[in-house]
Order: C-alpha cells, then structure tokens, then sequence
C-alpha cells in the first residue's frame, strides 16, 4: 500500500518520503515520516505538521530543524503534502493560493474539487489510520492514537481547526503564523468560495475563530507569529483569533516574536519550544 | 558594493543573503551569512562552507540547522555559491557536475571558464576580505581574520584543499563526505580537464589527497562519511585520503557514519559536532 520514495537516515532514526493512493481524495497522496530512534523498541506518539500555502511534504522535514528535538523525545513526526497533486487532479495553473498547494485542509463542497480535495478528512481519519497501522504508533487503552498537531500558516489554521473539532482526537495544538479567521482574509475567502461556495455559514465549520467561539480544547494553544512577517496585517490578522480565545475561555500562549519572519528560518528558531510543548501532553 | 537580497531574523540573529560584483570572478557573486547574536555587541570569528555539486548559496542555511549552534556558540557562518553564475556565464547545459553549479573551488586555466571561475582566488582572498571589511569579524594581532572552513561533497574537498594550501589562514578544517580525491574520481577528471587541462601536474594543486602528502594542517581534521552515501565507492573514496593522512602524519578524524547517505539529512545530524570542533580553534 505505501511506496517508499526515499529514506535518509537522521538523527539515529530515519527521514521517509512516502506515496500511496488515498481513498477518500480518490488519487495518490505524498507524506513524509520522521521514525525517531525510540521507535525501534517501542511504539511512540505521533506529531502532525501541516505545511503551508506552495509547500509540499518536504519542507518542514528539510527545513525546520525538527528531527533533533523529535530524536531527543522520542516523538514520530508526519508530514502531509498540502493537497492532492498528480494525473487528472484538478489545479488552477498560475494560482499559488488556490488548487495545488493550497487545499486549506477542507472537504471540498463544489465540483471540479469535491472528487479529490477531500483533505479534512484524509488527515483527521485516512492519513492517521494509515500512519497507525504502518508505524510504531502508541496507542490510548481505547486503541487510539497518542497524537498532537501543528503548521504553518494554513497549515498553522488547519491544525487548529482539526484540533478544535476534535480536541479528544489531538492532545495539543501549535501553531507557526498560522491565518486567524480565513472567512476574514483574502487567502480564505478565495478559497472558501472556491472550495465550499458562497454560504458563510458552511464557512464556520473551517474557520478557527468561529469554531473556538463554540468549542474549545483542554489543553493551551501555543502559537508564535513573527512580527515582521509580511502577512500580517493582510491575511493573518492573529487579534481575531486571540479575541474569540479570550472571549470563550481557550487557553491560548500567543508569542508574538519581535523580527522574526514568515519563513522556515522563524519556524527553526522556535520548533524545539513547540515539540517541547506537544512533548508535556503526548506524555 | 553588497545588495542585501534577503534578511531573516534566525535564532536570535539574523541569516542574509547577498550578491555582490567580485572582481576576481568578472561577474556578480552570491552568498549567504548568517550573523550571530553575540556580532551585535562584539566581533564574532568566522566558518566558511563550501557546498556541493548543484547546489547554491542557500542550501547550506536553509538545511543544515547550523545556525542554532552558531547562535550558541558565537560563530559568523557564510555559504559562498559554488559558481558564478547569471548573463554571460558560460554553462554547459544538462550537465549538472559541470559549468555553473559546479567550480569545484578551483582558479580555471582554460577559456572560457577563466574568465569567470576563479573561485579558488575568490574563497580564499576575495571574498575574506569583502566579509572582513562588512560584517562584524574577529581578527588577529595581526590583523588577519579569525576563520575556519568546513564543506560538502565537492565543497568538503575544496575545504581541505583551501586549509591544506594556506594552513595559517584557517584554523581548523572539517568536512562532510569530501571527494577524496578529485584525481581519481569522474567527476574529478571531468571538471579538472575542463578547467585545467589535461597536464595531471597542474592538478595536484587542487587536489587534496596529492596536497596533504607535502603539507600538513597544524589541526586535527574532522570528517564524517556516510556509509550509506550513493557516491561512496564511485567518487569520494575517502580511502585514498586517509592513506595520505597517515603516510605524512596529519591528524585526521574520519567517523564511518554507519546509514547515513549523502544528504542534507546527514548534514544536519552531525552539523553539531563540527560547530564545535572549529569552535575549540576559532577560540
């Protein structure tokens, strides 16, 4: 079922690219794996890390810096790519913020999308399934996956959506610059029309600021925005999000990070804080 | 004189990229530093990594996770391209281990390389000087720069060749999985032709293997291979290095890294120990 495409030893564990054919978006799927050494002899919790807008599965793996500090606790990381991408898999050439590369981690709603952009669930049910049945994963005495989720920018927005809509799913959510309130941005509303159409209704159930409004995880947010980031004021606009936190009780550590940029050199800089911070809930 | 193409606050410093004319090479030149936190307050010492084949002014930066360590350590880091490159260049299309992307670090002898591809001038004198002059760098009584130099590949040989050739001028010297031996390799008898000729003389001046049977860094040497490395027995053969070490009595550390291939994966999982073994000589 899973084709290995690559795997470089790291850190005493390995770094793995993978493929395989997704059910629920209906074409093949890249991810990248980090198998920390720990995982040799027993099975250990899983992190989830969902790239932002252009990004594939390989970024975070090659650029963030996170597979030491994984190493050091023992924890395995997963990196979906950021859309389906391939043969017959619809894009909009010349858009690098909607189609390929920018799924926004929804189920698609409209036609030409519905029939492969199925992300919300490939990485709240498919992908977690799958990583639990082909890797050490440890699992809760219900038989559940010991997980924890993060990103960037959408990618940064989608795990806080994930982790909102099922907080008993995800023992801790973090984010790097993620989007505050997509139906409150152009990044968003683009494709939240383009995805789920024009009822803002349908919207709230993929916007973090709305979700959080009504349900809230147990465990605090943490968050770290750069404040030389060039989007945001434009398209990031984190006051929605803290307010609507603050507003219904959600524990939130919003570092706002003087000098520091949208780019992996910021996300680097404080990825062990983040693994650190997942480690205390993963256990 | 520099054009600051991209600044990224990294680590408590920041992480720069620049281009520059540069006389030696008749052409506008690339590369990255990455400014510690300690350079705000105090000249800081210098290490320099040459990459490899294909590679740019950015990989070193944006994979290896050097700059958390140089952040801690107080070290200035600056990643030359590894050719000129840009209008009137001259390249050899679809070759990619020749032409741009791949000087092998040398001072050219035939046109139309040498008008451009004095890179070996470049590395060790023209752009010291241009660092020294620009950034923030700790010097010597004497007034000269206080700097080591590490590399990858073709850049980890070139690094050898620039410590082995002006020992004073670098303290230390370490390297990842280094051609061995460009005389002995493909790659090396392909890029040496090329830019020097066919008199195999005028090739053991570039050529660290021939180089270290006549002069000595003062300096342990510090290698890590990957014995996993595709190119292990086809082109770096480090065998042939390690057997000149020995005959002339330099002290050499080569660690056989079980595993690990010839990527950045590996980069990043021993990036620590040569930070820190040029640190014990930077000072």
């Amino acid at each position: 079922m899973l084709n290995l495409r690559s795997s470089s030893a790291s850190f005493g564990g390995t770094t793995e690219f993978y493929s395989h054919n997704s059910n629920c978006c209906n074409s093949e799927m890249n991810f990248s794996v980090y198998i920390p050494p720990q995982a040799k002899t027993q099975p250990v919790p899983v992190l989830y890390f969902l790239s932002g807008l252009t990004c594939t599965d390989e970024n975070f793996m090659a650029k963030a810096g996170a597979q030491r500090i994984a190493a050091d606790l023992g924890i395995m990381l997963v990196a979906p790519d950021t859309s389906p991408r391939g043969n017959g898999i619809p894009d909009e050439p010349d858009q690098w913020d909607f189609g390929i590369g920018a799924s926004f981690y929804v189920d698609a709603l409209l036609e030409p999308w519905r029939s492969h952009y199925q992300m919300y669930t490939y990485i709240t049910h498919e992908l977690p399934q799958l990583i639990a049945d082909s890797f050490p994963v440890l699992k809760s005495d219900k038989g559940e996956p010991i997980q924890s989720i993060c990103g960037h920018s959408m990618g940064g927005h989608g795990a806080l959506v994930c982790a909102l809509r099922s907080p008993n799913q995800y023992r801790s959510v973090s984010s790097f610059a993620p989007i505050g309130s997509p139906s409150q941005c152009a990044w968003g509303e683009k494709a939240f029309s383009g995805y789920l159409g024009d009822d803002r209704n349908l919207w709230s159930n993929y916007d973090a600021t709305e979700l959080v409004r009504h349900t809230t995880h147990p465990n605090p947010i943490l968050i770290d925005q750069g404040m030389k980031d060039r989007f945001l004021d434009t398209q990031l606009k984190p006051a929605f999000f803290e307010a609507a936190c603050q507003a219904s009780g959600q524990q939130l550590v919003l570092r706002r990070q003087l000098n520091y940029d949208h780019s992996y050199y910021f996300i680097a800089s404080f990825i062990e804080d983040h693994l650190n911070h997942h480690h205390r809930f993963l256990g």
